[in-house]
């Protein structure tokens, strides 16, 4: 039987990751990551006022790079056995484009203009604009955010596109069309050349540019109008139809075949949004919640459309009809900081190790800064070494975990966190306990509320650094949720779903599920939930939503 | 004219300190600080139990070594004129004595049983016995808690001869009498050999006895004896009257002149609980808090008979005719903790440098020693220096100080602290910052009590370590509290005021007042209210408030 591969294309914040992997097994053959040039030195962003920007020419660079070096990694004929590829992105990652589709940055007279180019998730500086875009979502006969958990956030496609419209004449002068990054990379590929031809993924425009078949693609023209006339035609410009990522959007054209090396037999399947697609590439099934849990967590689950009906979730940041598998409706939550959280408590912790031991006189400078960072380093490691070691009964600190406001349920950025039941005898590690039970209670709060909007979830599976690093929190987390906890043997989830829907999109497999059942990485360990631990910690979550409920009501309003 | 002295004595936990003073102007001529030599060997304590025990010898023997020690400091001739001398302790300190009136481990028989022994302040193995007598308090016609803030502890008189009686069968069968360490010292040294003869001290019984002039002295006898038959017989044997410590009790003997190198002309004062006689040295006047503020704070006010008529403080310590000033009644409230709270915060930050720094590798081990405690050592000093100069606009961080419980306003000690307002942005000199302005905040709610109980305070007094070491804090009390506070000049407030107080008793003054005007020490400092600040904390005091009435309702009850 003759080999098939597929590549998956991984695009972080900083980064992208290339995965070549065997269509059939899932078996990874070779994979290449390349930081972002232009990024890595700092151009166009402006953390000041939280401008974060990225030139298209970071992105096809590191494309090239990737490929090329996985290729290079594999036997000999690879490349010719190469039938698919698929992209995963960050998102909402805009850029304005030209009516060929183009990027307005990668026009001469635009080339060093942070306005042309794709504006990063992280970016927040069309704060302003989404505050306006909720007002009118709530005074019209529709609201439009309803099925983005109904609070439009300032990182997403609308608020960023007006934002650099009244931001600038010239970009506002020369644009015809908006792009996502994930739909931009199949386009050219394989070779769109009008803007009205770009493909359009159902997980981006549905989670964040209020796309939804019910009422007929993107928002009504009066309405954005009624935002800014500054919208005044984008509407009939952008599209109606939306694409799931399972779909083929076309093949490799000659000459990106040729500057990747590859045939243009290779079909390019349709792009999404990165935890999506590592929901996928993990083990994704209805009733089983996904959760990458890094800084902060992305939650993903699906829901088949019987157990869905017409519900609106309440809450959760959005619920797309196949954003994660075709046929499902996929949905999305997450928790706006969670290893986050115990880096704060380090940060906390380091500041007599730098201030104080990073200024003494007694030691060579050599030393103290081996002695300074071997502290720093080994803070998370000690501190979770004696915090396994208190038993639940003990557990009497109690915290939130809303360091960096809520994202789900119930998105509020104004919250923040708490830590009671503090005596005297209160040590560090049993405030990192409390810490790690909050962002665990955190967790739980989410689950609840899929729970009581009437979505059954059996089970969990992790992705992301914390679950493959921290059994200590992993094994509070599944007390917690009195669940098991599956974690993801791979730590590319997202780059090996792109390779899942690249080999869909190929036809190696009919539908997403089967190239799971394929091509799964399976688990690297697997947590039950301690019956006793799980009772005493209904306890404390009780207490937990009582705080919340508290300081929500009473301080942060 | 001839000169007139006197001496101080001042018994704290550890260590007790004599000074000899110039009767007529308060300078000090000299002083001398002895250790317990029994207690400082850790003898008859056990602090798994909180049982902390003091062998009468040790207070006899750094007696004699104090003042031997600081007469041999003063000219020739000095021992001659000193013309009073008074005595303030640690309490409720009570011991069983026999019919003489000696402590039984003074008889061979009891030399080496702690149950014979003075059972310190801060010995809580009467927590069960305090429990039954606050029941019976309010269920008896009469509340004899009331002048005591309503709430008997285990620190207290009744509690612990009551739990030493019904541990002990042998002290039992030999007890005939129960004093307080402040009377005895008096006592002996003028020679009483009846218990019958001590004189008691109204500071000591009206604040830890339930001793009231209303119901004609101690608590009824069926009130005893409902509590435990085994008191029954104590209120007869014990006393009736209370004196205030101006009073002379007596003369020393021959013996004691002899013994400590005096004359028998020298009065004896009456004696009274440390704080008490601290306030007076450092110049309390009606309408005045003096606050002695170290690990926790012990308030003392004063307050004329027209002010308080009838009035019964809700929630304060304890309020008592003349056991400060004779003439004014005697108010006492406190913080639970105050530099323990910072204490607390400094050993949460001192984790990674002992358990980290303390156990690498790469620094020989007396070198680490030395970095270690330099860096402990310097946490509050560094905290301070980077609190101070964030802006109040900036204290969005809120922390109760409630880490040992509340001693007032209404104690409970059931409560723990609260830090709130937390975000990925709270650095360790932010949450600082929060903990200082929270014990300044529990100040007010002490303040606010006794102002709208119809007690006016115009003006603070602080004494003890933080008051002089710690210009942040104190003028973040000032600024919360919206009073100018000075600081007392001396360290030696307590023993300062025995002075004033064996001055008044020998006749040099007609009053206690008088000896405060010539013998004040005067301030070292004072601190102002600065008007803007005041303004901004009394918002997040109302802050404060709603986090503290929310855990004490909702959370620790």
């Amino acid at each position: 039987m003759a080999k098939k591969y597929v590549i998956g294309l991984d695009y972080g914040s900083d980064s992208a990751r290339a995965i070549i992997v065997d269509a059939l097994t899932g078996e990874e053959l070779a994979t290449a990551v390349k930081y972002y040039p232009r990024w890595t030195e700092g151009k166009y962003c402006d953390p000041a006022i939280n401008q974060y920007r990225q030139h298209p020419l970071d992105y096809i660079e590191v494309l090239e790079a990737t490929i090329k070096e996985s290729l290079a990694k594999c036997p000999a004929g690879t490349a010719e056995q190469v039938v698919g590829i698929a992209f995963d992105t960050t998102g909402s990652t805009p850029v304005f484009t030209d009516a060929a589709g183009t990027p307005l940055s990668l026009l001469p007279e635009f080339a060093e203009n942070p306005n042309a180019m794709f504006v990063l998730w992280k970016d927040h500086t069309a704060v302003k604009e989404a505050a306006e875009i909720n007002k009118l979502c709530k005074e019209w006969k529709i609201d439009y955010s309803a099925y983005e958990g109904g609070i439009y956030s300032s990182e997403w496609f609308w608020a960023k596109a007006l934002h650099v419209l009244r931001e600038d004449e010239a970009v506002r002068k020369s644009a015809y069309s908006i792009v996502e990054h994930c739909e931009w990379l199949p386009a050219i590929l394989t070779g769109a050349n009008k803007a009205e031809d770009i493909v359009r993924s159902r997980c981006a425009e549905g989670h964040k540019a209020m796309w939804h078949e019910k009422w007929g693609g993107l928002p009504a023209e009066d309405f954005l109008v009624a935002l800014d006339p500054l919208l005044a035609g984008y509407r009939d410009r952008l599209f109606t139809e939306t694409e799931t990522a399972d779909k083929a959007v076309g093949h490799l054209t000659e000459e990106w075949a040729k500057r990747l090396g590859l045939t243009t037999n290779v079909v390019v399947a349709g792009g999404a949004f990165d935890c999506h697609m590592g929901a996928v590439g993990s083990g994704v099934t209805p009733r089983t919640l996904v959760r990458i849990i890094g800084t902060s967590t992305c939650d993903i689950m699906v829901s088949s459309y019987e157990e869905m009906g017409d519900k609106l979730i309440k809450g959760i940041c959005g619920q797309v009809d196949g954003s994660v598998i075709p046929g499902y409706v996929g949905l999305e939550a997450g928790q706006s900081a969670f290893g986050d959280v115990y880096a704060w408590f380090k940060r906390v912790l380091e500041f007599p190790i730098k201030k104080i031991i990073g200024n003494s006189t007694l030691i060579d400078e050599a030393t103290k800064a081996k002695l300074v960072d071997e502290a720093c380093s080994q803070i998370i490691p000690a501190l979770t070494k004696e915090a396994e070691l208190i038993p639940i009964s003990e557990s009497t600190v109690i915290a939130t975990d809303w360091m960096n406001g809520r994202r789900t349920p119930d998105a509020n950025q104004m919250l923040k966190g708490t830590i009671t039941g503090l005596t005297l005898g209160s040590s560090a590690p049993r405030i990192f306990r409390a810490l790690v039970e909050a962002t665990a209670f955190g967790s739980k709060a989410i689950v609840d509320r899929f729970r009581s909007e009437g979505v059954q979830i059996d089970a969990v599976i992790g992705i992301g650094g914390i679950s493959l690093k921290s059994p200590f929190v992993m094994q509070t987390l599944s007390d917690v949720l009195n669940m098991p906890i599956k974690v993801c043997k791979t730590e590319q989830a997202c780059a090996l779903g792109a390779a899942m829907f690249a080999a869909t999109a190929a036809g190696v497999y009919g539908k997403v599920e089967e190239a799971q059942q394929a091509m799964g990485p399976g688990f690297a360990s697997e947590y039950t939930p301690n019956a006793e631990n799980a009772k005493a910690y209904q306890a404390i979550y009780e207490q937990y939503v009582k705080v919340g409920q508290f300081t929500e009501k009473e301080l942060f309003c």
